[in-house]
């Protein structure tokens, strides 16, 4: 008798992972004793030998929560249990910059690059699952700010990689039940100070009532072909950029005019981030003004962007320039 | 002292619509008494003569609630005390085809196409708002099937106008107060049985309280970048069409092979929907497997598409073809 089908399903969403690692390959599952990394974990500990790799998991203590240490070394022993080696707890210090969600999350991030780096391990294995993919799509929505921020997150960044991003959470339930695992369940995730909590709690079970089930994967799905668009528009840019700048850095106006809003927005919002505008407060809008300079251009002044850059127009040219620091 | 604020906004919004127009031309509103195209009715009346226009409106009766039809006499009564002339009640027959969303709107523009042909109008006005462009944006993203649509509803398709696409729904509210109009409420606006009015009263109420406000300008602005980005890879889809396209029509799986995912994928779609399937019917999966075909070849049978066409890879070409009806 073959495994229970959800098991099967996270062992074969693994294997695809595996499939690109050389023999003797290293590979970390990052385990937060959660459903989703819990059966990332038991199902990595599974294949990893048998595609001739070793397999071993991290588990995070951001300290936040009364009792985590030791649930860290609980879980630790649970995780070697299953045969992964080395296995380890990191401890962190979570600071504010960004938000109690950002904070935990670049603390989390910062351990798991210095684990990767001291175990040389090839890959680093997250737990996200489809509905995950889904609440960052919405979360990307509020922002408003197009393609790039729809696409959620991507299966493979750096040494990262997402086995389960279009694997629903109930297989990873199911895939615990399956094996006796007992998940621990992150009180962080139901609590509705933090944003992504709410998403998932109020936003999606609403938004599933009012337009039909499906709509994880629908959003999911819009992920995949936003990711997909926002590379094809990118590599255009790539090229219309090189196209319309001269040797000087500056921007030929008429071959800006000549390109569709959404390539020649994307020339302009890098232009600019070069120049020193930084890209986390370079919005939309801004990108418009620049763009008037090019498509409604009556002789008005100079833009002014966030990071003191400021572009004007001259000779049928636009010019990027950061004022020097008083 | 000028006029309210929110008159103000409702009639620079139909200003700015009106600009392209020559003297004499006709505009129709489209009004069906509910406060969005009422204050658009307002403004029209006023900014019309001011710009050398004549201005008239259509209002449709659907003839599905008691009382509609005494209700659009009264609406004629008010329109044509705006100032408006032509102005014409047109009683319409809704089908099924579609749900009853979908029926009753073939059946408004079906008349409002014919009320436009007969009195030679220029535009037509709808009074849609930012947060139907929201509502719009949110139906579209259940459906998961990318840029187009996200797009939204465009401010301008063929000769029908959307001039409030970016204003707020309290505007026009606010608008209708300030001029003494009466709008009427449908009740279908309400009426949980729609899948817009669920996504109205359900869903966008408890995006904002989830991600904050601001929710509906996000996603109309997410509406007008999307459309952006199709654009632009239309443009693109049109250009890597003409490239790998042979005489013949069979496709050279090279050059397929070589464009941005989303590029290449654009152009089996639009392939498959000239060689018969019938675009409403073609989802993203059936485009994959046809991609398949060019990017992980091992000599597998044909794919079989909705409507009956059949695509198969032949000496580094792709063939589509649709078999004779039997």
């Amino acid at each position: 008798m073959g495994p229970h089908p959800a098991v099967a399903a996270t062992r074969l969403a693994v294997r695809n992972t595996l499939r690109d690692l050389q023999p003797g390959d290293l590979v970390l599952v990052a385990c937060s004793g959660g459903a989703d990394s819990l059966a990332l974990a038991a199902a990595t500990a599974f294949e990893a030998p048998r595609a001739g790799l070793r397999a071993g998991a991290i588990t995070v203590d951001h300290g936040l929560q009364a009792g985590s240490t030791r649930r860290a070394v609980d879980l630790v022993a649970r995780l070697r249990e299953l045969g992964l080696t080395p296995v380890e707890a990191l401890g962190v210090t979570v600071g504010t910059r960004g938000g109690p969600e950002g904070a935990a999350r670049l603390a989390r991030y910062t351990a798991l690059d210095t684990a990767a780096r001291t175990h040389g391990a090839a890959l680093v294995l997250l737990g996200h699952t489809l509905e995950d993919q889904a609440e960052t799509v919405l979360l990307g929505l509020a922002r408003g700010s197009g393609a790039r921020s729809l696409a959620g997150m991507p299966p493979l960044t750096g040494h990262y990689q997402r086995p389960f991003l279009e694997l629903g959470r109930d297989i990873t339930r199911q895939a615990c039940v399956a094996q006796d695992l007992l998940p621990w369940e992150d009180p962080h995730n139901a609590d509705p100070a933090y944003t992504r909590a709410r998403v998932r709690h109020e936003v999606l079970p609403v938004l599933e009532k009012a337009l039909g089930p499906g709509v994880s994967e629908a959003l999911a799905r819009t992920a995949r072909l936003f990711r997909d668009d926002a590379e094809a528009l990118d590599q255009w840019a790539d090229r219309a950029q090189a196209d319309v700048t001269h040797d000087d850095g500056e921007l030929e106006v008429a071959g800006l005019a000549e390109l569709p809003a959404a390539v020649r927005r994307r020339v302009l919002r890098r232009t600019a981030v070069v120049a020193g505008s930084p890209s986390g407060a370079l919005f939309a809008r801004h990108v418009e003004a620049v763009e008037k300079l090019v498509i409604s251009w009556h002789g008005q002044g100079p833009i002014h962007l966030p990071g003191g850059v400021e572009i004007r127009r001259r000779c049928g040219r636009l010019l990027f320039h950061r004022p020097a620091q008083s």
